[in-house]
C-alpha cells in the first residue's frame, strides 16, 4: 500500500489559529513579485540548460505527475507543452504504478513531477519507477535537497523560499513560471517574454481594496462555480481549491465545455460563478459558455481583460495587454488568491 | 472558435417535466442488464477484431478524448490500458487542437474518442485532426451512423439502444464494458471474465428498496463529497455528476489522494461522504483516507464489499466476489445511479 504524505488540514484550528494561518498566507501572496523576479534572474539560466538537456533526449510524449495545487500547475504545463512544443501530453495517474504495480513502457516519455516539498513518498516511488522504466524524469520542486529532486534525473528549483501556509500561493505561480521557462528551454529560448511579470504582479497585488469589495458578495455563498477554458482552466481549478481550503465551501471548477454537460444544473441565482477569461483562443472559446450562464441568470464575476470584466455584473480587470495568453495564468490567479483570503476572513 | 454541441439542461423543466425526465432515466437504468448482455454477445466479436487491428499498429501511447459521463468512462480506460496493457495513457485536452490550433505529433499514438451521440462537432474535428496527424483513431459511440464514427478509422458500437434521458446511465456502463472488451481484444482475448456481469447487474438493480432507504439521509444535504482511488475513481466522478444533474446539488469528487490536499476542509458533519471501495489495490489504497474521514466525524456511506459496507455508518454491499477489480466499476455505479434518481425525487 502506498503512502500519501501531505501537509493536510488534519487539525481543526481555533479562531486564533485560523487568523494566524491567514496572516502567513497573506505574507506569501505578497512575496510573489519578488519570487517571480528571483526565478527569472537566478533560476532562468539553469532551467534553460535543463530544457536543452531534456530536448536532447527527444521525448515524444509527456506526462505530468502532481497532486493538489501542483496538479493545477501540471495542467497548465499540459496545455503549454502541447500547444507550444507539439508534444502529446497527459496527466499521470500515479496509483497505476504505486498501487497496482503497473509497468508502463516509458521509453521516449518525458515525466515531469511537480511537488512543492518534494517529500511525498508515493511521488518519489513513482518517479523512481518511471526513471527505471526508461522515462526522462524532471522534478520541479521548491526544495533541491528533497528526495524527489534526488530521485529524478533533472531538477528544476522554483526558488520560492520557505513555504509555511497550508494553501500554496507563491509556489503555485513559481511553478507556472518555472514550467514556462522549461518549455522555452526545450527550444533553447530564454524567458524574455516573462520579463514584465514581476512588475505586473506587483500592480495587480496592489489592488487589494478592489478584491475586498468583491469578497463582500461571497460572504454568505453556500457554494460556488469557477470556470474557464484552455490556459485559464488551471486558474479556475486553483482558485476553487484556494476557496475550499480557506472557507470550507464546496467550489466546483469544471471546464466551460464540461460545465454544459451536467454541472450547469448547479448554477442558479444563488450559486455565484467566477469565469477566468484569458485574452486569446481560450477566452474566445469560453464566450458561448458565458452566454449560457447569463441566460440562466447566473451571478457572474469575470477575471480577465478590462472589456470583459466591465461587461459582467462584477469583474477584476487584468493588465494583460501584450502578455501572451500562455503567461496570463501567472497574473490571473493573484486576485483570486486574495479573494479566497478575504472571503475566508469575512466568513470566520 | 469551436462549437460544443450537447444535450444540455438548457431549459428548466416544470415539475411534471422533471417527473417525466426521471421516469425515462429509471427506464434506462433498468435496461442495463439487457444492454450488457447484448454487448457481450453481439458486440464482443467485432470489438475483439477492432482490438486486434489496433494492436497491429503497435501504439506506444494512448490518449482518450471525451466529455461528461463519457470522460468518466475514458478515465476508467486510462487505468485499464495502463495497468493491463502497460501503455502510458493520458486524457486529451481537445481545445489545444480545436481552439489553439496545436499540431501535436501523433505518430504511434492511439486516440480513443468516447461519445454517446458521436455528434459533437468539436470532437469530430479533433478526431479528424488526430487522424491526419498520424494517430490510430477509435471512436466509441452509441451511434454507428454518427459523424464521429465516420471520422475515426475504427468504430466501436456500444449497442445500448436509443438513449433519451439527459443523465446518461446505460451508455455509461456500456462504454465501460466496450472499453474493457477493446483492451482484451488488443491482446486477442475475449470477454469471458465479464460474462457474469448482466446477471450480477440484475441482482444489484433489484435492490431498489435498499437504495430508497439510503436516499432518505441525503434528502436535505446541501453538498456532498464522493471519493475513491484507482478503478473506483471514475465511479466517484460519475456518481457526482449524476447527483448534480438530477438534484442540482454541488458534489465534489476528488480522488482519495487529492482529497487530503485541500478539499478535506469541505468535509464536516453536515457534508456527507460516499466512498467507492473496490476489492483490490484501489480499495486498499483508499483505507488511510477513510480513516482520516472517520477522524473528522464525516458521515460516511460505503459502496463496496460486504465487510467494508457493514463497517461504515451506511453502506451498499456489492456482490463483487470473484469479479476482477477492473470490472467492478460496471456494478458499482448502478446503486449510485438509483441513488441519484431517488434523492432527486425526494427533493423535488
Amino acid at each position: 500500500m502506498e503512502a500519501v504524505c501531505v501537509k493536510a488540514p488534519s487539525d481543526r484550528l481555533d479562531a486564533a489559529g485560523r487568523r494566524e494561518e491567514r496572516h502567513i498566507m497573506a505574507g506569501e501572496i505578497a512575496e510573489q513579485p519578488e519570487v517571480l523576479a528571483r526565478l527569472l534572474e537566478r533560476g532562468g539560466p539553469a532551467i534553460r540548460a535543463t530544457g536543452r538537456a531534456v530536448a536532447a533526449r527527444r521525448p515524444r510524449f509527456v506526462l505530468f505527475a502532481a497532486r493538489g495545487s501542483s496538479a493545477h500547475a501540471a495542467l497548465y504545463a499540459k496545455y503549454l507543452f502541447e500547444i507550444e512544443l507539439g508534444l502529446p501530453c497527459g496527466l499521470a495517474s500515479m496509483s497505476t504504478v504505486t498501487a497496482y504495480g503497473a509497468s508502463p513502457r516509458y521509453a521516449d516519455v518525458l515525466m515531469v513531477t511537480v511537488s512543492q516539498s518534494g517529500g511525498s513518498p508515493d511521488m518519489v516511488a513513482f518517479t523512481r519507477a518511471a526513471r527505471e522504466a526508461g522515462a526522462t524524469t524532471v522534478a520541479v520542486t521548491n526544495n533541491p535537497d528533497s528526495p524527489l529532486a534526488e530521485a529524478a534525473e533533472h531538477h528544476v528549483d522554483v526558488l520560492a523560499g520557505p513555504g509555511k501556509a497550508l494553501p500554496a500561493t507563491k509556489t503555485y505561480t513559481a511553478d507556472l513560471l518555472a514550467l514556462h521557462l522549461l518549455a522555452r528551454g526545450m527550444r533553447d529560448q530564454d524567458g524574455a517574454e516573462a520579463r514584465a511579470l514581476p512588475e505586473l504582479a506587483a500592480r495587480v497585488l496592489a489592488r487589494g481594496d478592489e478584491v475586498a469589495r468583491l469578497a463582500e458578495r461571497y460572504r454568505f455563498a453556500g457554494r460556488m462555480v469557477v470556470t474557464s477554458r484552455g490556459y485559464g482552466l488551471p486558474t479556475a481549478r486553483e482558485a476553487a481549491l484556494k476557496l475550499m481550503e480557506t472557507s470550507g465551501m464546496p467550489v466546483l471548477a469544471p471546464s466551460g465545455a464540461d460545465l454544459l454537460y451536467g454541472p450547469l444544473a448547479v448554477v442558479d441565482a444563488v450559486s455565484p460563478v467566477i469565469a477566468i477569461v484569458t485574452e486569446g483562443p481560450g477566452g474566445d472559446a469560453l464566450q458561448p459558455v458565458l452566454d449560457r450562464l447569463r441566460g440562466r441568470g447566473a451571478d457572474l464575476m469575470v477575471v480577465g481583460p478590462a472589456s470583459q470584466a466591465a461587461a459582467a455584473p462584477a469583474g477584476f480587470a487584468l493588465p494583460s495587454s501584450g502578455l501572451p495568453e500562455s503567461l496570463q495564468p501567472v497574473l490571473e490567479i493573484l486576485p483570486l488568491q486574495q479573494l479566497a483570503h478575504a472571503v475566508a476572513a469575512r466568513r470566520d
